[in-house]
C-alpha cells in the first residue's frame, strides 16, 4: 500500500488499525481515524497551521505537572468532560445530578473528623457544609466516603499556590455516621478563572471567552454498591452561573447559603461562631443500575 | 445558558466559541467542537477510559523534548501528517511528489560545500547522492537551499543518541550550482522503527502494528518564487515500502541505487572511492500556483 492522497488515506490507516487484538481498543482507533480525518479534511489546514496544532498540544503536555492537567482544562473548556459525563449518566432517576471532576482533584486527600475544620487556614468567610448520603430508595448511607475540594476566597486552590502538593487546605475526606450525615466547617469560595497564563488560556482568549467558573464545592462520594457520584454544589449568589467556561453548571446543584447562627445548628451540630451554611442531601446511583 | 446534556451541549460551546474575533480561528474552533463531540458520541467512552485518553496526550506532550517530537510521531501514524500533505499539494503538475517532514527535522543544521562528506562517522556503507534542482518549466535552479537529513545503518538519527543536537550527522544543507546542480557523499541508511520506547509505540503496539519505515532520505528544498519541497527518496530494495508506518511511500520517490566505480562520476563529480549512487531530479513548484 502506497501513493496515498486524500481519497484514499483514511481507508488506508482504518485497515492498518484493523489488526488491534482488542475489539474495543479496534472500535475506538477507527473511530479517531474516521473523525480525525473528517476533521482535517473539512478544515483543510495549512502545513503551518498543522504545524502550530501540533505545537499547541505539546504546550498543553508540557504544561502538566503534579498539580495541574492542562489536557483535563482543555477537555473541560471544549465541553467535552460534560459530554462524556452525560453519556455516563443517563437516566439519573433521583440521584444527585453530576458534574466534571476538574483538573484540581487530588488523590489521598487528609481525612477529617465530622464536624472539623478543614479550610487549613485559607482565607475567607466562614462556611459550615451539613450534608447527608442516601441510596436511592431514600435509605441513609453510613460509612460513606465523602471527598470534597474548593478555592478559597480569592479563587484559588491549594495546589495552585507554591506550596503545591506539599501544604494542603480547603479538601479532605470524612465518612458519614450512622445516618448518612456529615459535616465540616470551612469557608466560602469564591468564583475563579481557571488558569489561563498557558495554552488553554491562550485558546479561550483566541476565541474570544472569558475563563471564569461560578464559585462552587466539589464533591466525590462513593459507598458500597453505590456509583460513584462526582458532583459540585454551587453558589446561587455567584456570577458566572450562565456562563461557567466547562458548562457545567446544573439547577439542582445550585444552593443558596443559609445564615446559621452560633450554638447549635439546623442539623443538629454545634458551631462556635456564626457561620453561613451550605446544606444539600446527596443521593448515590446503584452501582449496577 | 446551564443544565446541559448530551443534545444540548454541543450547540452551547458552538454559541461560546462564536464569539472568536479571527474567523478562521472560530470556524477550525466550531470544526474542533463537532468534529470532537461527535467522536465522543460514537465511541461513549467511560469516565475511565476518557481519564485514559487524557493520560495517553499528556505522555504523548511530555514525551516532547527539543530532539523528539511525539505528537508529530502521532500525527504521522494515524494519516493525519500525509492527509494534510495530500490536501496541500493537490495537482503538483509534473513537480516532485511531496510526503512527510517527520519528526527528526533540525533547524539551521550546517552547512556544507558541494561533494562534502555530510555523514559525520555515521556508520554505513557509502553512497554518494547527486541530483538537480529544476522549476516546473524545466529551468535549473542555481543556489536553491538543499537540506538532507537520513538515519545511519543501524537505522537511528544523529539526534537519536545521546549527544542530541551537540553532535549532528548525516544531515545538512548545500546549495545547488550553477546548473542547479548538488551533490555529496554520506552512507547508506537502513530502514528502523520510528521511536516506539513512548505512547505513541503503546498505541502501534494495541493496535497491532510494525514501527518501521522503509530506508529513506529526507530532503528539503528552497528557492525564491518557489513553493517549499519537503519529500523523501526511498531505496528500493527496502524492507516497509509498502507498509511504512507513517504512510508515507509514493512510487515516484522510489530509487534504485546504483553503482559508481572511483574516479569521475556519471554527473562529472568525482569520488575516490566506489560507491552506491542514489540519483534525482527534483521539480519545485511555482510558489503561486
Amino acid at each position: 500500500m502506497r501513493n496515498f492522497d486524500e481519497t484514499t488515506i483514511t481507508d488506508a490507516v482504518l485497515e492498518r488499525v484493523r489488526n488491534a487484538p482488542d475489539l474495543r481498543q479496534r472500535f475506538v482507533s477507527e473511530a479517531i481515524v474516521r473523525h480525525l480525518h473528517d476533521f482535517v479534511r473539512e478544515v483543510e489546514p495549512s502545513q503551518k497551521e498543522w504545524a502550530e496544532a501540533i505545537a499547541f498540544l505539546t504546550r498543553v503536555g508540557q504544561k502538566c505537572t503534579d498539580t495541574r492537567q492542562e489536557f483535563i482544562l482543555l477537555s473541560d473548556t471544549l465541553g467535552v468532560s460534560m459530554l462524556v459525563d452525560a453519556i455516563n449518566h443517563r437516566f439519573p432517576g433521583n440521584a444527585t445530578q453530576t458534574t466534571v471532576l476538574g483538573p484540581f482533584h487530588v488523590v489521598d486527600a487528609p481525612e477529617f473528623a465530622l464536624g472539623d475544620d478543614i479550610s487549613g487556614g485559607m482565607a475567607g468567610a466562614p462556611l459550615l457544609v451539613e450534608g447527608s448520603v442516601s441510596s436511592i430508595d431514600r435509605q441513609p448511607i453510613a460509612g460513606a466516603v465523602v471527598e470534597f475540594w474548593h478555592a478559597d476566597a480569592e479563587g484559588f486552590y491549594d495546589v495552585q499556590s507554591e506550596a503545591g502538593l506539599t501544604n494542603l487546605a480547603g479538601r479532605g475526606v470524612v465518612r458519614t455516621g450512622a445516618k448518612g450525615e456529615f459535616w465540616f466547617q470551612t469557608v466560602i469560595p469564591a468564583a475563579y478563572p481557571i488558569p489561563d497564563d498557558g495554552p488553554v488560556g491562550d485558546m479561550l482568549k483566541a476565541q474570544g471567552r472569558h475563563p471564569y467558573r461560578p464559585a462552587h464545592v466539589h464533591f466525590m462520594m462513593s459507598a458500597p454498591n453505590c456509583e460513584t457520584l462526582v458532583t459540585h454544589l454551587f453558589l446561587a449568589d455567584s456570577e458566572y452561573l450562565d456562563s461557567d467556561v466547562v458548562f457545567g453548571v446544573k439547577d439542582a446543584l445550585i444552593c443558596e447559603l443559609e445564615t446559621q447562627p452560633a450554638g447549635p445548628t439546623a442539623r443538629g451540630n454545634w458551631i462556635s461562631k456564626d457561620m453561613a451554611a451550605l446544606r444539600y442531601d446527596f443521593v448515590l446511583a446503584d452501582a449496577d443500575r
